[in-house]
């Protein structure tokens, strides 16, 4: 089994290494950390920089698809090399997936046209300009095309995808080796779920963010 | 606000990545990732690495140390370049933090002497043997030493710890912002959760990895 998560300058890290860190865990499956240009990719903060080893033309088929957000997408929604890798990854793929602002670059290659999806809260916008319905669930499943919502959720969306492809033992197995027992010390994980004064902070420093990005 | 963050080869990156993505939100705090030997660091899987900037020299106080666990941690124990910087770190803290088996450097150096303490739980006995009392709580505070159970709990640890030095607003304001509104889909995140043969599953499968790591 094949896995293909892509890299870019920009990127959230635990976007990526969320899921990463569940889907490594399915024996047998070659994760493939790929970037446009093999080699290190500075993270969103700029204090990481995550390497991928591979390259758009090391890496032409994958079971699955992962991408993940970054202020980094909005470079990628207009990059025609990147476009069409997803592209051809996706002619391949049993499950296309994304991670927060990832969504959008799949949106950018026209795969969300008329599906229901998800993305960071701050991002129903950039994402429904694509041609996408935007969801508040945290993981959507529309068909082969996995979203989940922001930088966080990958971890949720990975094991639901374990447990598709193979069951609950395997993802059960899987949970307990990263100890997933959630135990969030306060509730104001989603914006329906905040105070509204922290959802406008968040989103006045959001804004901020990437008008600087 | 100084942060540093340890690497090594063979680290377990969400261990790292988790508590990061809190921990670099909190406005003014200079995050960075240090390594005995400056550079790209292998991760557990290998099909990652994460890169540190800067090497023990560059790096000689904190406000917060943070030691991220991996199989890579039982070889630091016996390192002395390694303990002499934590030991050395130690000395400036406000806080000093682990995520699961990062505990176990941390109980190597001397520090969690007599302490109560957490780490991945197939790794109490190993904690206990450096004078800790190991606990199955998902995070223990007990003065500035501040542990977290396996992986994933990272997380939670670094939430509690802005919490505690910034307040509700700030912690609720970075877990929007991450949307952390974790939904696992099965329960099964502790052994005391988890179906009894799925924890023997486990610890089997993790007794074979670290024989071979």
């Amino acid at each position: 089994m094949e896995t293909a998560i892509l890299l870019f300058p920009v990127v959230t890290s635990l976007d990526a290494i969320g899921p990463y860190e569940v889907l490594h865990r399915i024996p047998g499956n070659n994760v493939r950390f790929v970037a446009q240009n093999a080699g290190p990719q500075p993270d969103e903060n700029g204090a990481l920089q995550l390497t991928a080893p591979h390259s758009f033309e090391d890496v032409t088929s994958a079971d699955i698809l992962l991408i993940p957000g970054g202020y980094g997408t909005r470079a990628l929604t207009s990059d025609e090399l990147t476009l069409q890798w997803v592209r051809k990854l996706d002619a391949t793929t049993t499950w296309t997936t994304s991670v927060c602002t990832g969504s959008l670059v799949l949106g950018a290659a026209g795969l969300l046209q008329g599906r229901p999806a998800t993305t960071h809260w701050m991002a129903y916008n950039e994402l429904a300009a694509f041609g996408a319905s935007p969801t508040q669930q945290r993981v959507v499943f529309d068909d082969k095309y996995v979203t989940a919502a922001g930088v966080s959720a990958g971890i949720d969306m990975a094991l639901e995808l374990v447990i598709k492809i193979f069951g609950s033992e395997l993802a059960s197995a899987i949970q307990l080796g990263i100890e997933y027992d959630p135990q969030p010390p306060l509730d104001s994980g989603s914006p329906s779920k905040a105070a509204p004064e922290i959802v406008e902070l968040v989103r006045s420093v959001g804004a901020d963010a990437q008008a600087n990005s």
